[in-house]
């Protein structure tokens, strides 16, 4: 890694000759990083000493703010050659977090035809393969030969964001995909019709991205082509696009999960303010809910003012009801999320954890069981504790298999049926079946 | 997607023609799927009928049980022709998998020289970039120009993985690297060291997989080469296993946060006994940690004893200090995982944290001391709880933001300090702090 201060050194120093070569053997990433560590002054002037080949390239991997600044300072000449060397997908994904003067100062840039392609990709809902497509991709006819296909490309392929999967189109309509690989390894005079796979497979506009992603994990593609409405093709969504939906989506399933609302920020850009805001409104209403248990604990005032050592176990078994529980939502909301699970296996899964729980509920009694009489030599707690524990462990483990299949079915998302949701839950369920057990046992 | 009933109909009906023309139109992920749901013997038939440049490819995709049964009924000639075809990745991978008798039957078959290359490829660490590398790849020499480079991928390319990043070695020392992007679009003549890229991103055999994962990820690659302790280039990870890692990797990360230990198959694939076993442990010493919270509170026996109504309000104050904390450590240890939060940023961490749970804390204990004072109309109550609520919510906070990172420091897994642990930890705090206040204000 380049060291930030040498680099600032030799800016102010306006050693251009030796930054430039510094930049030169630098990759984009790595100089995009080096660069967020500048002031806005050293930003605008090492940027101009990056070569225009890896200019945009750059740009496209700085982040917002250093992107608005360059932006606003840079001279039309030098906007219209970014935009130029921009891809599609990057340009609108820039102009999705300018501010509003500077869209127009953009729109007003490029050329009207790019205008109108612009705003339709602004358009598509957020969560769209539409969203992360671009429009460059390579187009060959059929009847091409091999050797006219790669003079094409030759041609026109510096500026697409990949050729290595090209698209055969008769009038728009996709008829056929060739790899690049299938063009280098193939006869010259072999003919495109002859050599495409007319298997394809395919996205639209309007595909959820998390299922563009899976797809991509499945038949682990380079790029996939997107087709609109009625089955013309407008663009290809590629692999490193899917890639960080992936890491996102997991990301937004996990945040979920601990009872939050999801931040597109990454944890140090997101405001302390903004932070508060998504957690709170889950921990209002787990909060709650919580009460709930508390009031029926009261309920019960006698039975633990005739055994106040009854009150000592109520957190063991929470907590652990809680944790069985989450246990189950876990595995079964990353099934669902890998598509591993459905609905209509509620059954097979219910069966699965019955089974579990049988198991587990049995090995924690017995642990628990022995623990109590070897502290209190009292064969009755032990049972009231062994029986409780089981019984918890069973319920915890179908309520936290089921919920998130039940989401699933009516199109919530499962990943908020998680530890926070399920603990709440079997908490009630613990404290009713403990109090019953020992109010039987104990005849209180 | 193929009808699974028309098929075997057509297969037993020994309608090779028809199957052969599906098998032929259908792509390989959806073959192996396809088959996965035949007996046996349908197998075996409908596998010898899927045309010779696909057989590989959909055996690489199919399932272990499949795979060995495969083999185990392959005639000489018929594995050797599928090892021809596998790439060293999958090959490796089978046999990781097979039973010891079919591995021989393996190693018997290849070559001395891919016997020596796969005993190398079985040795390295489960998790390390060595085990999940392939060893074809395209080499080229940096004197060779565009048109002799395109001549060698046309003879060798075919049975390369990728070919879309070429390595330019001399003497087995990586010296640099050329995208066949490149190659197509540059002119014939020119010279491969003018072309290539020489400011190499590589891992070494030994690099921990998931930070392969992050390369791939940060840098959009499609391949990266590996090197050995020499230095010298051994193989490459290619952009396919990157992604399934990246997938295993969020997979086991929430499966350690739900307190279970991950495993390597999927939901149904595991079977009860195992999935108990993996969650066990894990309970068992978050059970007889909650029994200590239990411990504490037999401490205030008097208390509960005097006002009765105080223990109402223990899952509630449990809960939310839990819920809090598991917010806190989730947002770090994905932080943590994708490499957003060092250990260096733990004081800022803990200032953000600190300023998130004043707030929520304030808003969550006006919310409930509004309730209780509309339901008890007692304000000593909803001072207590306001009290307790806010400081739990604060020390949980900081608990839960500060394990992680102190975990990671440590060398251990920050994943394993999660809601389970947290909730744990947290509980006995949110009792010390509630009966501490109580008893002072109430003066009991």
């Amino acid at each position: 890694m380049m060291d930030k201060n040498i680099f600032v050194e030799l800016l102010i120093q306006h050693q251009f000759k030796a930054v430039r070569s510094i930049l030169d053997v630098m990759n984009e990433v790595d100089i995009a990083s080096l660069l967020s560590e500048l002031d806005d002054k050293e930003l605008a002037l090492a940027f101009r000493l990056i070569s225009k080949d890896k200019a945009a390239e750059v740009f496209a991997n700085m982040n917002n703010s250093m992107q608005t600044y360059l932006v606003e300072m840079f001279t039309e000449k030098e906007l219209r050659e970014l935009l130029d060397d921009l891809y599609m997908d990057d340009t609108v994904d820039l102009l999705e977090e300018l501010p509003a003067n500077l869209v127009t100062r953009i729109l007003d840039t490029v050329s009207q035809s790019e205008r109108n392609m612009i705003n339709l990709l602004l358009n598509y809902p957020d969560d769209s393969a539409g969203s992360i497509m671009t429009t460059e991709y390579v187009g060959l006819r059929q009847s091409m030969t091999v050797e006219e296909s790669m003079a094409h490309i030759k041609r026109t392929g510096i500026h697409k964001e990949t050729i290595y999967t090209c698209y055969v189109t008769d009038k728009r309509k996709l008829i056929g995909i060739v790899t690049a690989k299938e063009l280098m390894t193939s006869d010259d005079n072999a003919v495109i019709s002859d050599l495409m796979e007319t298997e394809i497979i395919s996205v639209s506009t309007h595909t959820d991205k998390e299922e563009v992603a899976q797809l991509f994990r499945k038949y682990d593609l380079l790029a996939i082509p997107v087709l609109d409405a009625e089955g013309l093709m407008v663009g290809i969504v590629t692999f490193d696009d899917a890639m960080d939906v992936m890491v996102e989506e997991a990301t937004e399933d996990i945040t979920k999960m601990a009872a939050m609302s999801p931040s597109e920020q990454s944890y140090f850009e997101t405001s302390v303010f903004s932070h508060a805001k998504h957690r709170i409104a889950w921990l209002l209403v787990l909060m709650f809910s919580a009460t709930l248990t508390g009031t029926i604990i009261t309920k019960y005032e006698d039975a633990f003012a005739a055994i106040p050592l009854l009150v000592s176990f109520i957190p063991m078994l929470m907590d652990t009801g809680g944790n069985c529980g989450s246990q189950s939502s876990t595995l079964i909301i990353r099934g669902i999320a890998l598509n591993e699970i459905q609905f209509r296996d509620i059954f097979r899964v219910m069966f699965k954890e019955f089974r579990v729980s049988i198991i587990v509920g049995v090995v924690l009694a017995l642990a628990n069981g022995v623990r109590i009489l070897i502290m209190y030599h009292d064969v009755s707690l032990a049972l009231v504790i062994g029986l409780s524990l089981s019984v918890t462990i069973v319920i915890s483990k179908l309520i936290g298999c089921m919920l998130p299949l039940l989401a699933k079915k009516v199109n919530l998302d499962p990943a908020i049926m998680a530890a926070p949701l399920i603990t709440t839950m079997v908490d009630t369920c613990s404290i009713l079946v403990y109090f019953n057990i020992a109010t039987h046992v104990f005849a209180l």
